[in-house]
């Protein structure tokens, strides 16, 4: 995570996830670390970002809007999914379509 | 920037900015702060969020290509992003098309 992902040529697809935490870990931590784990084998995943400061943003990306939904709908990840109250204040999921990229 | 951004039904559009730091601060945190009040002021605006640890990620939400593209041109802007070398190992921009939002 010490870089920027590196993505084919758009288009692709991006998720957006921001958050607020609630105070003390609550399994937070090993949850997150299994997800990313889980979420790298998927088919049409390309690569992952993620900081936290005030807020959190994690960005996934992925090929095409089924992957995304796949994912979604992965039983491990549906089951970190009902516990967002448990670790969230606050949370957006942004699904979006990745349209031109540049950088260095 | 405590909370996720308050934006409208999509479509809308996103900025995600990934990028790695030099070390030291090279004015970085005072041009940071002018570039935000500077686009907050930009017509089609709909709002920010940053965090930064190992990889710092700011999303900037915008109504349409055209206002994202006048922000790009901003006359202060492009002085800061001349600068981008003095500040950054490396750095991602990619522009997204918000297709869908959900969350609480």
């Amino acid at each position: 995570m010490a870089t920027p992902a590196t993505t084919p040529t758009p288009p692709y697809y991006a998720v957006i996830f921001t958050s607020v935490r609630h105070d003390g870990d609550s399994g937070y931590g090993e949850a997150a670390r299994q997800m990313l784990e889980l979420a790298s084998k998927q088919p049409g995943f390309l690569g992952f970002e993620t900081a936290r400061q005030e807020i959190g943003i994690s960005v996934s990306y992925w090929s095409t809007p089924e992957a995304i939904q796949a994912w979604k709908e992965n039983a491990a990840h549906r089951r970190v999914q009902n516990r967002a109250g448990e670790w969230y204040t606050a949370f957006r999921v942004r699904i979006c379509r990745v349209e031109r990229e540049y950088g260095f």
